[in-house]
Order: C-alpha cells, then sequence, then structure tokens
C-alpha cells in the first residue's frame, strides 16, 4: 500500500462460513471490493487523461418541483403486482416488490394492500368510530378528536396471514420475492394507544374480548382479545407520517403490532367490547391454518418469525462472479429479531448477517452479508432468529409441522394454506441465473 | 368507578408546570379524556337507542387497488410549499407541511428540496460517480455497482441552513410551521458507507478535504472535510426504501448526517481528494451566516440542536377547552435528543415532554406533552436538550449571540441570514386563535 494506507483498520475479510461468506463486520470497513466498481476502475483512469463528458441532464435546467413530489420515470417498473388487476368486484391484492426496496421502510405508495370490498372513499369529516358494548359509557371518535389525544409512534410490520402461501407448493414456484412474499409491508404507525380510549370509555371486568369492524362495504370484522388492546394496540392515524393510505385504511385503523394483517381493521368505525369472540367469516373460514390431519387452530394470531433473502433473488441474475451483498428483511411477531444467519451453501454451513439497527420490536430488521461469488453453483437461505428463542424453521422442519399442499398450486397467487414462514432458498448457477429451490 | 375499573394504575394527571402541561406519562397511561370525545359521548349514547346511520361509502364496492397507491382525495391540501411555483429560472423550494404531519418520518413526495439549477432528469444507467484525486487508483462507481456493496441503513434528517430563517425578522411572522420550518425533513437512508468506498480507492494521507460535485446544471460543488467522511457519511441509493426521489438527487446523493443540506450533495457524479477545500460558492456566498459586526466563520457546517412545535401551532386554532397534545419534533446535528422541555405560559415554568423512541442520532425525535387548554391565554414553546449538552437558545439569547435582520423581512421565503435555531412561541389567544410571538 505504501503512503496510500487505509484511515481505519481493515477487518478480516476472510470466510465465516461455506461458499464465500465473509464476516459481517466487513460491512463497515475498509477491504471491500466489489468487482464492477474495480473492473470500472480503469475506465476512470483513462478518464483522467481525457476529461469526463457532462451528460445531457447536466447542460440544462431541470423540472420545477411539485407540491407532491414525484418519483422518477426510470422507477416506473417499481410498482405492487396486483392480482386483480382488470377491477373484477372480489377480493384484489397489492404485493410490495421488496426486491426492487431497500433499508427498512416501505414507502406508502408501496405498502401492500388487501381488499376484500374495494377501497372505501372516506370523508374524514364524517367518519365516526364508536366504542360500545360492555363499557360504563359509549365513547364516538372522530378523526380530529383522536388527534388531539398524545399521539405514540413506533414501527410496525403488517403481514397478512396468507402472505408466502405459495410455498406450501410442494414444488417451488418460479416468481418474484414480490409475488411470494410481498403480502408484509413495514412502516411507522401513529396513533392512540387503544387501552387510553378503552380505559375512557370504562371496560367491564368481566369483557375479554372486543369486536372490531371496519366501514368498507363488507363491514369487516374480527375478534381481538383485551389483553391484545391493552398490550401494544393502536387505532392509528398516521403511516411514515402522513394520514394512512385509502387502500391501507384511511382515515383510521386498528394497529395490532404482530398479530395476523387482517384483524388490523382499516377503516375502523367499531369496538364492541364483549365476553366472547365473535367468530366472524375472517376467522373462522379464511385465515385459518388447516393443520396435518384436517383441524386447525381456532386462533392463531400470531405472526411467526421470518425472514427472507431479497438481493439477490429470482429475477435478478449476478452477471459476473466477485463481490456481493446477500440483503434481505427479518421479523417476528412476538418481538425483536436477535440474529440472522446466512447460507450460501444450501444450509451446511451458515455465517451471521450484520443487522441494520436499531432493532424495533415487532418490525422488519434489514440483514446484511458480504460474500465473495466465486462463479460457481451456490444456495442462498436465511434464518431468523428472535429474542422469544424462536427459530425461523427450514422447510422441512416446516412441512413436517403444518404440511403442505396436497394439490398442485398453480401461482403464488394462491392461498392453499396460511401462516406460512420457513426459510426460502435461492439457488445461483454457474451462469449466475437465480432460482427457487428448496433446500 | 364501581365495576367499571380501569385495566391499569392511572397515572397522575397533576400539572407538572404551568398553564395546564400534565405528566407525560399520562401519554401511555389511562385517564386522558379529550373534550371533543367526551361531549360527543352524548351522541353514542344516544345512538345505542337507535341503530348507527351506514355512511354511503360502506354501501358499495369500493375502489380497486392501484400498481402505485394514491392518497385519498381528502388530503389534498397536504403538500409542500413552492417557492417558485410559475417555474422561473432561478432557485426552487418545496417545504415540508410539519402542521399537517405526525411521527417521524417525512413520506418521500413531502420531502423538502431545493434546486438551484432544476432537478435533471438522470438516466440512471447512464450515471457515473467517479472518485479521483489524491487517490491511489481513481474508481468509477454505477448505481448497480453501489447496490452489489453491502449496505448501510440509517434515519437521518436534512436541513437547509435557510431553514427558519424568516425568524430573524426583528417581528415575529405569521406563517405556517411548513413556511418557517420546512426546510427540514427525516427519512431512512441505505447506501454505501463511503470509509468503504474511500479506502477502495487508498486516500493519500495528506488529503484533508473532498469536493463533492453533483450532475445538476450548476454542478453543485461542495467542500467536506475528510474527517466527516470516514465518520457516518453514507452515499445513499434508498430514501424510506425506494429508490431516491428526483428532487432529493436521484439516482445518488451525499448524506453527512448532521451538516447542513447544501453539503449533502445530490445527483453525486464526481468526488475529488484534495488537501484544501475549494471555496465553492455555496461555502463562501450562501449558506455562510453573517455574525453580529459582519464576520462570519469560514465554515459553519453542523445544524445545531432544535425544535419546534407543530400541534398545536399557526393555522390550526384550537375550538373549545380542554385536553390537548403539544406535539412536535426535535433534533440536533451532532447527536441525540436527550430530553424537550415544553412550556405553555411562555417560558416561566416547564414540564418534560415524553419522547418517542428509539431515539436515533441526528434524527427527528417527536415529543408530546399532555395539556389542558383553561380557554386563557397561553404561549406554548418547546425547547430541545442533546446528548452532547448543547442546549436549543431562546430566542433572546440566540439573537444576541448571533444577530438578527436589521431590515424587515417580507416574508418567511426570505433568507435575511442562515444557521437560526432558537425556540418558537405559539400564543393561544381566548378564542382558541394561534399567533406566532417571540417569548
Amino acid at each position: 500500500m505504501g503512503k496510500w494506507s487505509r484511515r481505519r483498520a481493515a477487518p478480516s475479510l476472510a470466510d465465516v462460513a461455506g461458499n464465500g461468506l465473509i464476516d459481517r463486520r466487513a460491512v463497515l470497513g475498509g477491504g471491500i471490493a466489489v468487482a464492477g466498481a474495480a473492473s470500472a476502475a480503469a475506465v476512470a483512469t483513462g478518464a483522467a487523461a481525457e476529461p469526463l463528458t457532462d451528460a445531457p441532464w447536466s447542460l440544462q435546467y431541470g423540472a420545477f418541483p411539485q407540491p407532491v413530489q414525484p418519483r422518477s420515470p426510470y422507477e416506473k417498473d417499481v410498482v405492487r403486482a396486483l392480482s386483480n388487476p382488470n377491477g373484477e368486484f372480489r377480493t384484489s391484492h397489492g404485493r410490495t416488490p421488496h426486491q426492487l426496496l431497500g433499508g427498512t421502510v416501505t414507502p406508502n405508495e408501496l405498502h401492500f394492500s388487501i381488499n376484500h370490498g374495494g377501497i372505501p372513499d372516506i370523508d374524514p369529516a364524517q367518519h365516526k368510530l364508536v366504542i360500545h358494548g360492555m363499557v360504563r359509557q359509549p365513547l364516538e371518535f372522530t378523526l380530529e378528536t383522536l388527534s388531539r389525544y398524545p399521539l405514540v409512534t413506533r414501527m410496525a410490520f403488517v403481514e397478512c396471514a396468507g402472505n408466502s402461501a405459495g410455498m406450501f407448493s410442494k414444488v417451488p414456484l418460479q416468481a418474484t420475492v414480490g409475488l411470494l412474499h410481498g403480502l408484509v409491508s413495514n412502516a411507522e404507525w401513529t396513533g392512540v394507544p387503544l387501552s387510553v380510549l378503552l380505559d375512557e370509555a370504562g371496560v367491564d371486568p368481566a369483557a375479554k374480548w372486543l369486536v372490531a369492524e371496519g366501514a368498507d362495504a363488507q363491514f369487516l370484522d374480527r375478534s381481538v382479545p383485551v389483553k391484545k388492546a391493552y398490550d401494544d394496540a393502536l387505532v392509528a392515524i398516521y403511516q411514515n407520517g402522513e394520514h394512512l393510505m385509502p387502500g391501507n385504511g384511511y382515515p383510521m385503523r386498528l394497529l395490532l403490532p404482530g398479530y395476523q394483517g387482517n384483524m388490523n381493521v382499516k377503516y375502523l368505525r367499531r369496538i364492541k367490547v364483549v365476553n366472547q369472540p365473535t367468530y366472524s367469516y375472517f376467522e373462522t373460514k379464511n385465515y385459518s391454518q388447516i393443520l396435518p390431519g384436517g383441524k386447525t387452530w381456532r386462533f392463531h394470531f400470531v405472526m411467526e418469525v421470518k425472514s427472507f433473502i431479497t438481493h439477490p433473488s429470482f429475477g435478478t441474475n449476478l452477471k459476473e462472479p466477485g463481490l456481493y451483498a446477500i440483503s434481505g428483511v427479518a421479523y417476528s411477531g412476538t418481538g425483536r429479531i436477535a440474529k440472522v444467519m446466512v447460507s450460501a451453501d444450501g444450509g451446511k454451513s451458515w455465517g451471521e448477517a450484520a443487522l441494520q439497527g436499531p432493532l424495533h420490536d415487532k418490525a422488519f430488521t434489514r440483514f446484511v452479508m458480504p460474500w465473495r461469488w466465486d462463479g460457481q453453483p451456490a444456495v442462498l437461505m436465511s434464518r431468523a432468529f428472535d429474542d422469544g428463542g424462536n427459530v425461523q424453521p427450514l422447510r422441512a422442519e416446516f412441512v413436517a409441522m403444518r404440511g403442505e399442499a396436497s394439490k398442485p398450486v398453480a401461482s403464488p397467487l394462491a392461498f392453499p394454506n396460511q401462516h406460512y414462514n420457513s426459510t426460502t432458498s435461492w439457488a445461483i448457477d454457474s451462469k449466475g441465473e437465480v432460482s427457487h429451490v428448496y433446500a
């Protein structure tokens, strides 16, 4: 190196697991050299002799700012995958394209949504939330009155119980992360603790359940344990700083961190305090996980510990051997992510990934693992561990406990079952093409 | 209460400071009752006898999800204030409407932007970043090669050095928070640590500065100490999970957490490693703070500790006496917010606000203070303290140190000086109208 020294001690770039996984401390230290940049360096060296050409956009005054600033036209393919693009009168899903995103926040316009009766166009000045039932005093709230309460802000993922259902298929479906795992998103939510509103109404100690009901065309209703309401439930009115998106419950929704998405009732209009669950359609028919043997748990609310690799993944092939970052998201409905282990050899050996902190309870954690791809076939996997001791199951473990689809699964848009959370494996062939495999 | 007990012990609702400030622990506990909700309770009680009417949007199938989901049409006034709405060929500002937002994240379409030469329409496949100058090996990077590095994710505010410049006026300007303080926003940024790229290029130990240059029509350039580059600088490629907004530097920008916005060079195309600053236009003419006596610091990079109340604030009047939450944002370019004190009596007494955690370094912290307004005149103030011992100055303290405008300031869009960070005071009169005062 001579005089061209590094400014800080370079961490070890030694492999920590098979097939080129590098110590995660290399994320912040020196010594990382991406092949693409290094090979381009020759161009830059040449360019030092002849001046760089100015790009056409540098040679004219650009566009003017807009009141609501738009995305780049070059990002036009960064969109949600729709399950009902022709607008038939049925359930419609919009899936988040995680393979095209970074960090942990899902931008609002790409947050996933599921609407069983379409998206109501609610006038927030007319919308009311009523808390009634086994209470001392029924209460009515508007967006304006809720806004006057001391609000709480937190990160939280929301995940449909049917997310990743395509992985119940006996053969791995070839599909992007967005299609396989796009029914989960992560946002900063701000709202009133439900406990504050319930205390104001005065809850009968004999009450054990709430029935939350939305103002959509289905009056979608779900039963929620009173205990969860007093734990960390919010009536959320802001999503990533602004009022909720219409697809996500505008002007107010229930937020039950870590509980299946459907219970986070959108367009919230009534909370009835009761002493038993209501056994509504969506808690008895949909969103029940059928177990091997044909039984189901009566209720299975928590979305269990999970992770998936977003980069590289199906649809984003590697161009050449060299250094890459394996990156993805991990989350758990029971708490914080404690660690994420990554394998590049199909689970034979594992190295611990770097986590992007601070680590939020029941929210996305981004993990990153430096990886030197030697051009040989590899199988990438991630496995999440939470602070409650829960471990994301391997696929074989999951199938042994929870089963798989008995019939062929036509597409990742199908829902053969619910609550899928095993590891996902991406195979890289010698040409750098990525495919979905079961490892 | 009888059988209608609370589920948790109610915290004290005793005043902790003058004019109705309530213990911050009431944020999470019971005992909070907003007057609006309570008075509406009579309606709800009546409604229990006759069924609630279903709103029209509940009686028909709603809208279909879109690939990029839109905001509610009822949010059409939640927009950035533009300084150059008619598109003249000059600097254009878009200010964040903080008085209409909650939480800490600024949604991307409302992030502030300043463009001195318009917003370039950059093709990310053609854009290149070159690191050259006093390096062992010049390097060239594209968005694609940067994406292969292990990326780091963090929250950070970006603030224009000219934010709040209207408060240099000798008389308080009557304007919204967005107009007064809207040149600061907060986002989750994801990118490559600049130290990694510099180490790859190999920096000459004699080099003390970088000159960062953008690909906009001005080739906007700023000098950055090498020390800052090795501290926490990023070349950011994601903003709240998606690629950068065009107004905020698409496809790549420098992120220097806590340093004045203009130094966070957008459309980053060159980083030249040098041994002295370049004394460019924006570091010698614009963005220099003129001190009393007419001198200026040669460089003043850090945006100092600051806070402002967003709710209530100018333009959002109070309808009736009762319980409210005083809420706002606090941040410091030197570290974390340690506490925020709030006054309702113009600074005579102060109570400590609740902070929404986790508390991020050099990022927005939302503070909340429950407040019982008795209908009498009040003056609301917030004052931030950071973990480095820095205290936001009162206005009189600030003016004594840094001066105020000698001539009348026509509007909050003017920039009589730079780096304003004193407290902001909102007076509430007996009708509930909010005005800007100096207290």
